[in-house]
């Protein structure tokens, strides 16, 4: 069966400095009309650093449109297209919570937002970790919070992690664990 | 440690048919200024259906966004504010899916887009299920998929449902079942 639908017309709402929003007439399956408005994103990275000891690094934001702190995993969005995503998970280990990785391994990706924007998310583990300094870029807005790795699935199990991307890449690092344990 | 941005000033970017669009200058908490661009959504709520049999019933979707499509739990936004979580998923449910729940249950919630949106999602799970119609609102462009909700999870944990709020849907239902068999 035939779901796509196919753009008929575009025009460009805003043009930001960091959403590109656009309105498209688009053709449905059935010869109809619709209308999508949508954010044209340049996708992101994710990264759950994994210490030897166990534990991992969050950070707790405040995120100004839900206007709330949020407990994450490191991420951060690509600044130019064609970019490597596991460079920049790299990146935004380092200047997030100023370490930087041996070892990198993808678990996934996820789309945050289907409905109204086409952003990625490439999710990581990060392992062998070396500290690389105390001053991050972004040190006076993001306190890391370290635990258990367990412990932040945990939470993640319970609903207690209110960040989608940070919900999925816990638990699917921890699957991946699974399977490589196993 | 205060992380809050507060408005200093608000400037309505798109008042669209789908998104509503503001630019926000902000005082952040060392007394610079920033710029927020964010999306003001009414919220939406995620069902996960639970057969008797052991199934669960999730739908194959395009979305234009990312242009493709997805696996998806039943789900959908709120019409109007105040409106009640539950209420919503039940109707989500029979409109997109053709079912009615005797018992729904909350498992959580989740903020899919905190960087750019205000979006939360309400998740459930739906028990108790009667067919209600064959024929739904969405039948044409949206197609059911029935599968073993062990196979669904298993599918979740593998990084093969890309959908988040799914995934998360899909892993907080399996942890709260986890929990009420224990």
């Amino acid at each position: 069966m035939n779901l796509t639908e196919t753009k008929k017309s575009r025009e460009h709402l805003v043009d930001g400095v960091l959403l590109k929003v656009y309105r498209d007439t688009v053709l449905l399956p059935d010869g109809g009309e619709s209308v999508r408005e949508w954010i044209d994103h340049p996708g992101a990275a994710a990264v759950v650093p994994l210490f030897a000891d166990g534990t991992t690094l969050l950070v707790r934001q405040f995120r100004y449109p839900p206007q709330r702190e949020f407990l994450e995993v490191p991420a951060g969005k690509f600044d130019k297209e064609g970019e490597d995503p596991a460079e920049l998970a790299r990146r935004e280990l380092e200047e997030e919570v100023g370490y930087t990785a041996a070892t990198l391994t993808r678990v996934g990706e996820t789309y945050p937002c289907i409905g109204y924007s086409n952003e990625v998310i490439h999710l990581f583990l990060a392992e062998d970790l070396s500290e690389q300094s105390a001053e991050t870029d972004d040190a006076e807005f993001v306190v890391p919070v370290r635990m258990p790795l367990a412990e932040a699935v945990q939470r993640a199990r319970a609903g207690e992690i209110l960040d989608a991307k940070s919900t999925v890449a816990l638990l699917l690092v921890q699957a991946f664990l699974d399977r490589r344990e196993a």
